[in-house]
């Protein structure tokens, strides 16, 4: 079996190394490519944020963050003790040129030459060019040194538009790792083996056999003490201008030359290049916003968001979009996204919904048959077809559903996506990063919703915490034959 | 959920009724459709045979066969009384004009006019014709009556035609049930539901997406003391001219026009006449036929085929072929057929190759994707496909199998066979039975391989207890860059 390969030597500094990000996902996922054994022992992560820390304390963090964020049983002394010793820490305000910056370049400069640079923002996204013009001011940035941007990049296609601009005077464009958790999920990336290295799928892969896709990210948690955070993005702007999106052109998009970045992100983007544009009916048709009133998660009551929140809010917890690819392969075709907090369960999915045959030969019409790529929890495959009724003495139809479950068929634990990102970025594989032409043209296709929603020209809907979303999503799907996945039989 | 229904009041004669088929299979099989409320309280089965049995004899002969074939969990004594209270005896000779009719007529008489009459037929099949002469000589034989041929029709063409043209004189065509118990077995007829139900299944079902097809029939068992009678047969006359190509006939078949018992048939039939005949050089090259000798069977030594036998043999325990189909949708696509006694595992299954894609997309070549239809045991469907290796850094590739065991996942018993065709023969449902011209047809292509082999054309190979079959089989696969199952990856 393939194995993952060892990284070069690197020094990866993080700004805003003292936030939940670093400490959730950031350290966990190296020390686990760490354990993984793929991170050399002369690698160093170097946390930098305006706290003035001790490195001590600092390590003292991070091994809480393990002893929080890692599984028990991959807890290991001594990997943690050589996993801390790799952890340096600068205090230092990036986004200010009178900072302590000679801390970060005595330390950088310890390191021999060739050893990879990257540095990861993990700030607040209006600081990125500050950082990078001071990093670039303080020499810093050396020809192969990467840049790692956290999402959101802007909330509109203006502010990415600027921010993409200045980083883009210190850093080459090749250089910019912008991070997209979603590609990094193995099935996600499991989306372009399972299109491209099987015929039998990509040859039914089209409008002329595919009735509906739907892509779901259902979240069981609320937005809890974050309310005041959340209430300046919300789901549109969190979930689908991004992560959904990218899904969506990894689903539709055309075989790419190769596999190599460049390649697959041009399929990518013409992708959302053919999305047909949102116009007034569409705005009001194919479009549902709504937010959480008080219920229940996982039988436990929860308030509403706007009781969560204290004040009256025009931010949506829940969206669900029809759209539409103006090429041949997807005429007609609906691709439904939809994503939401405190719905009923927290689930991942590609669901692929087949064409039910026109025919009469069987004693009832058969039913469309479902391929479902489980993202995640539970990542896998299912595939429901009609059969044989067993019972019936003549043939009298039945759905069969076969499916698998990776991390059970392969027996292996399922890395995060954080753990494969976070090298790809030190081996300098930009294929799961997102190009700055892919970031506009999301932004572009997104704008008149996210237009018509402030205007209040779509109006806000309600749905009870707990449940499957507002009735008026399901009344979309109804208005065109679908339904969606949990109500499907 | 469709369930099974009663079928219509009936007298169903059996002619061998003392014999290992009636206590083995039909009478289990009657039983249990009692138990599943399909047979009426007024029905009967009138078993015949030589032998001078009192009816209460024959009745413990009957408890005796529930005992020994029927799951202990289904034994219930109350039914078991029922059943036998059903259980009728006639002794006479069916092949003598002046044997015990009488009584038999006395027996019929008692049913009223409306009663369904079925004569199942499992003698010797050079008695059929006399049986059917004195049935209708006697009459008994109403405008309605069926008939049941039990296998084999002969042992080649001519006696085939022979045996055909004198039931022929006395039951017309359509109410001639020739039975083919692969046809009973509910993922054989799942192979049409699967086929036409689900377009993006028959989409790619053909040679366009498909590389070959693999139809086996393995049993582990031997032919212990039916030797001297197997001898006369062997597994092309035995298991292929019948099963396996009416088996080849649903995976290869156009869409019939209808589920109508003619429309299928005449798919079928267009089949086997589509069927390449086999010329000189295909006979040397994809035909092999071998005899087991010693070797194991579940850990057990065991004998080889002419030990058991005592004495030479011209006749094989082992076949494979290579067809195929002269038309477009198969065109190039080989059929390997195989069946043999004393293999390594006890297994029915259809496998479907599907092509690997010709691409350089992917750091290693993707392998062939697998459809397996598992006929018995443990019926179910698997898809192996290329999936991403979660491990790999890059986009190596591996196989995820998706599954489906049909009686874990509809959770019912699997009846066997024989209890939907004895049933169907009631109903006057003849779908799952064969016509006279598909038997001619089969017999047709099978001609020259019998011919062949008689006349030692073809070596005679061997293969040990307990193995796969003899190498030569593989090596016919090996001549195309093609491997048994049990072989793949």
């Amino acid at each position: 079996m393939t194995q993952a390969q060892q990284v070069k030597p690197f020094d990866y500094i993080i700004f805003g190394a003292t936030g939940d990000l670093t400490m959730r996902k950031l350290l966990p996922a190296f020390y686990y490519r760490l354990s993984a054994g793929q991170v050399p022992h002369n690698a160093r992560i170097i946390g930098t944020a305006r706290s003035p820390l001790e490195r001590s304390v600092y390590q003292d963090r991070a091994r809480d963050a393990l002893k929080r964020f890692v599984q028990p049983h991959d807890f290991h002394e001594d990997l943690v003790e050589q996993f801390l010793n790799m952890i340096h820490y600068v205090s230092l305000d990036g986004s200010k040129a009178e900072s302590n910056w000679e801390n970060l370049r005595s330390l950088l400069n310890e390191s021999p030459q060739e050893q990879i640079r990257v540095f990861y923002f993990a700030t607040a996204p209006n600081l990125y060019g500050a950082i990078s013009e001071n990093l670039h001011k303080e020499g810093l940035v050396t020809e192969e040194s990467r840049v790692v941007l956290e999402k959101p990049i802007g909330i509109d296609l203006a502010s990415a538009d600027q921010i993409n601009n200045e980083v883009g005077r210190f850093f080459k464009e090749n250089n910019v790792f912008r991070i997209d958790h979603y590609l990094g999920k193995e099935t996600v990336q499991d989306v372009i083996a399972l299109r491209f290295a099987n015929p039998a799928l990509e040859a039914v892969w089209s409008a002329k056999y595919i009735q509906s896709v739907q892509i779901t990210a259902a979240e069981t948690v609320g937005v809890e003490g974050r309310a005041a955070y959340y209430d300046h993005s919300g789901a549109l702007r969190d979930m689908v201008q991004n992560h959904l999106l990218q899904v969506l052109c990894l689903v539709a998009m055309e075989q790419p030359a190769s596999l190599e970045a460049d390649a697959v992100r041009d399929a990518k983007v013409k992708v959302l290049q053919s999305l047909r544009p949102m116009d007034e009916t569409r705005l009001k048709n194919d479009t549902v916003r709504g937010q959480y009133t008080a219920g229940q998660s996982n039988g436990i009551a929860v308030p509403g968001y706007l009781q969560e929140l204290g004040e009256s809010s025009n931010t949506e917890t829940y969206v669900a979009l029809r759209a539409e690819i103006d090429n041949p392969r997807w005429n007609g075709v609906p691709f439904y996204i939809r994503t939401a907090k405190r719905l009923k369960q927290k689930v991942s999915e590609i669901v692929i919904r087949f064409k039910a045959p026109e025919t009469s030969l069987f004693p009832q019409q058969p039913r469309s048959s479902l391929l479902v790529i489980r993202i995640q929890p539970d990542e896998g495959l299912s595939w429901s077809l009609e059969t044989k009724n067993p019972l019936d003495d003549n043939f009298a139809l039945q759905k069969a559903t076969l499916d698998v479950n990776f991390s059970k068929a392969f027996d292996v634990r399922y890395p995060d996506a954080y753990e494969r990102l976070l090298l790809d970025a030190v081996r300098g594989y930009p294929v799961l990063f997102i190009r700055r032409d892919e970031v506009e043209a999301a932004w572009r296709w997104v704008a008149p919703i996210m237009e018509a929603w402030a205007n209040n020209e779509v109006p806000m809907t309600e749905y009870k915490a707990g449940s499957w979303g507002p009735k008026q999503a399901e009344e979309m799907l109804a208005a065109r034959g679908d339904v969606w996945h949990e109500d499907m039989e």
